[in-house]
């Protein structure tokens, strides 16, 4: 099952439906659906609302404008390796807010400050439920479902310091799948093939079986510092395979398309576009 | 003048009002106020709408739920040689989510996994329209007015890692002040003071003439990788006196009082409790 959050045409107000063969049934209203989010995914199961032709709506990311898009960095050994880092002995978490998020087939434009973008495909997971001070086994069970995500990156603006939040919340640069509902996912460390491919190419072909920390434990360890809420996201992080460490460098530029596709959670496309595509963002 | 945002008991919908003298007058809802900032700031002047109790209502920050809190760190050379940092050549930016926000007088829950809050007193100053692509005098001139922010800080989540984020998140970690129009305000190279209490006593006392870069180049910056858009805060930097690297670390538990005040912007007052105060975060 694909859900998604979508807007019918001049309308502000997000719904959240079901995708499926190219037409999508309401569920509930964005706020309705993540104050009973397990409720309405297993109420989705015997859904019989009227359907919609999905290109009469715009599609969007369910999520919350108030989420935390929290992602982990070098959550993969061979990922860590190839920029140079030793696997850190915690997660390493950044952050995205959510007007950086867009969904699947929207155009991501490239920054005239940067000489193209970076691809970084991986699992995000989305919290179900209020989770303060958890343990690994408790987080996990409140994780609602996965979707593909790509983590577009301005490497540029993420290495100008310390700090890479700049470079990994460019206008569209968070491009996210529909959620896919846990219990039809299964467990990620029974491994699920993360692939990326640019034009075709196939740039990353990871699993997540060699995530070094799991989304149960990122999530214990988020929880001790601050609550997490129905909504928010974790982005697993990403295998190797991205562009800038490549000798020579290589990165998207306009006219490219870049296409990740994860087991059991479909594949996301995302066309890249010039600096021109900012406008409306 | 002051702006805040308030909720009526038991309603979810946020207005945003003048305060003054212990009673709001309504101005918009948060939607309309942030469609036309500077329009609503200019009409503020002559408000002549009912006033409400402030008692009666709950202040909440004015601010969308979407809003990117752009915090800057290093942004005082005393500060940064006090953490061993070089002053370094570019704005070190990282990210707070909109919940982690508070107001004047809300308590702030220290994290059992922490052995205290730390302190950063600042000056925060609001976006009032969309930004893209600027350069500083552009940047400088949509900013709609400023704030006294706390940045408080869970110092062994910020550093168990090379990345902030987590440590700068936690529940009501972020207390932050009415919304003063900048044209009250002025220049901050014309020098605000910025001190910071801790029961009285003072432990920092700054001013803005020392900031290294000026709002209107971190905005510059910004929009160079993403757009800025009405709501957005940029959180400047605290000057040089925080507690953890003194001798010994001195950092905020149960039972302290911490207050920003700042020239022309006013006094923040955060009570720091215990853990079980992040229960209905």
């Amino acid at each position: 099952m694909k859900i998604v959050g979508y807007r019918k045409k001049d309308q502000d107000a997000v719904t959240v439906g079901v995708l499926r063969d190219g037409f999508v049934r309401p569920l509930a209203s964005l706020e309705e659906f993540w104050s009973d989010a397990a409720g309405w995914v297993a109420r989705a199961e015997h859904l019989d609302s009227p359907e919609i032709d999905v290109t009469l709506v715009s599609v969007v990311p369910p999520v919350p404008e108030s989420a935390r898009v929290i992602c982990v960095g070098l959550n993969y050994k061979a990922h860590a390796a190839e920029g140079g880092f030793t696997p850190p002995p915690y997660p390493t978490l950044f952050g995205r807010w959510t007007p950086s998020l867009s969904v699947d087939g929207a155009p991501t434009p490239v920054p005239a400050s940067e000489a193209g973008l970076d691809w970084e495909g991986e699992v995000a997971a989305f919290i179900g439920t209020r989770l303060e001070s958890v343990d690994a086994a408790t987080g996990q069970a409140g994780v609602l479902g996965y979707a593909c995500f790509n983590d577009l990156t301005a490497r540029k603006a993420q290495k100008l310091t310390a700090q890479w939040t700049l470079g990994k919340n460019g206008d569209r640069s968070g491009p996210l799948g529909p959620l896919v509902p846990a219990h039809e996912v299964g467990d990620l460390s029974d491994g699920l093939r993360v692939q990326t491919r640019v034009n075709g190419t196939v740039v990353q072909d990871g699993n997540t079986r060699d995530l070094i920390f799991s989304v149960g434990e990122i999530i214990a360890l988020i929880s001790e510092t601050f609550t997490l809420h129905p909504g928010d996201i974790i982005a697993t992080g990403t295998p190797e395979g991205v562009g800038y460490v490549r000798n020579p460098p290589w990165l998207l530029g306009p006219g490219d398309i870049v296409e990740v596709e994860i087991d059991k959670l479909g594949v996301l496309r995302t066309p890249i576009v010039d600096a021109s595509g900012r406008k409306g963002a």
